[in-house]
């Protein structure tokens, strides 16, 4: 089957490469790879990009391709600029030119924002924030996009006010991977909800680093569950990020599955009110409003 | 040289093994290695130990070897009882026996100690504690032994109190080697005093895990140097070690160089006076201590 796409939507984050062969606003085929911008060095980018759309692209003609995230970081394919908040959360008009070899290729790459204070930078999400606005374009509130990097994001009048970033998934992968408390999660996969809203609650009073060990001693004293102690490690962390926090209207969380179900019986168990909304989707509907050239 | 000592003394904690060769309670030779326990299988502890106190064996004889530490840990050589705080450090009495090979050996582990709630362990600074109470018998309040599980225990009356363990040793070395952080905190060696006091300040007002990101979008944005960088995370973990710690009474960082002085810079900005003692001698002595049969 051959594709012959108008051009072709690219979400590049730190860990995963996902391209989208598009007509206008539609998708035609989809294509995905590990190549992670994070892992590469600069001359790494364009063969790993060609590994994935290689196929879509027509010798003797240029396919626009336009890609938001991490690839456009400082050690990505090139250093796209940041935006400073309060403003949209995307502008067609402020895309960058990244150099190429491959005359097959035309391709550009979306801006990020920054905030000045508290210091503070995103590269992706705000192509998300685009998407899911596309489709809610009176949201006032709070949006909270789970991840390695957890963002939360103020939206009103269609602008991105204020984000604060919390390393919540990384620290939880380098806890329960790389620390003493190893011993203590391993071989504890599944949800124990119970534990998990304890540890909201630790986290969300301000105890999470002195919960920490706890977890390793109440596993060696008491025989606490591996998943009890997993489940409530995590609750912690996420306690920790949404401690005092106040959606001042609507609150969303971006994401689907185990991570988003965890996100909103946080809230619900600190008593705030939110909805999902799965975000696989949005980076790619924000890359085709920038596309079509529509400020969001 | 031949060493003949009457008992070795051995301080084998996670990542180190220190043991000194005993006339009484006075040190003829010392010798250590790498051979941490955390890095041993069960049938390696035996040939460590050798590897470390065989020159000072005599053939025929049986030297009695006097251990504590996270050698007596679950994953240890054999695991060595908990004894529950509030009680003396240290008890002669109710050391173990450890399963040896080599005929000239005589192997005694002593126990840890243990808190019911919150739930907490330790190993080894239990030890440092007995050598610490054996110079100053009338100690009253707080010892603060820092490192990668710092630990924070209330002393009155020749007894441990309760105690707190804090990963905050463990947290910065996961941070600044295998988180994102990395990229802002590398080739960030020597000490940045105001960046590290404005983090105790962060740290202490509950703001750390909310402050982690912002090393790298400072970094990003406004080029702060990795030594800030660096010096600031430490000081936000240490400040959030310390938020609300009042010691009661006397307090002492048992701990030598920067650490020591660290710990003494971010209590002095927090308004809190202490004073450091040299924690290097302090284990040998508490196993001298036990050695005699001292209660402590």
């Amino acid at each position: 089957m051959n594709v012959s796409p108008e051009w072709i939507a690219v979400d590049w984050g730190s860990s995963n490469l996902r391209a989208f062969a598009m007509r206008g606003g539609e998708p035609l085929a989809e294509s995905a790879s590990g190549e992670g911008a994070s892992g590469l060095a600069r001359e790494d980018f364009e063969p790993a990009l060609l590994r994935v759309i290689g196929p879509w692209l027509t010798e003797g003609r240029v396919t626009p391709v336009l890609a938001c995230g991490m690839v456009g970081a400082r050690h990505g394919w090139i250093e796209a600029p940041y935006r400073a908040v309060p403003c949209a959360p995307v502008a067609p008009g402020e895309t960058i030119l990244a150099p190429t070899q491959d005359p097959r290729l035309s391709l550009r790459i979306t801006p990020g924002l920054s905030q000045a204070s508290p210091a503070d930078v995103m590269r992706g999400e705000e192509t998300q924030i685009a998407g899911f606005l596309a489709g809610e374009p009176a949201f006032a509130g709070a949006l909270i996009l789970p991840g390695t990097h957890s963002k939360q994001a103020r939206i009103a009048d269609g602008k991105v006010l204020s984000f604060s970033t919390w390393m919540t998934g990384e620290l939880f992968a380098l806890l329960s991977q790389g620390s003493v408390l190893r011993h203590s999660l391993q071989s504890g996969e599944g949800e124990d909800l119970a534990a998990f809203v304890e540890g909201v609650g630790i986290g969300a009073e301000g105890r999470a680093l002195r919960g920490l060990f706890a977890l390793r001693a109440e596993g060696l004293l008491e025989g606490l569950p591996a998943q009890a102690a997993r489940s409530r490690l995590s609750g912690m962390l996420i306690g920790a990020e949404l401690a005092g926090f106040d959606p001042g209207g609507d609150c969303v969380v971006i994401g689907a599955g185990g991570l988003a179900r965890a996100y909103l019986a946080a809230l619900r168990s600190l008593g705030l009110a939110a909805r999902a909304c799965d975000g696989a989707e949005l980076a790619r509907r924000g890359l085709a409003l920038i596309q079509e050239g529509k400020n969001l």
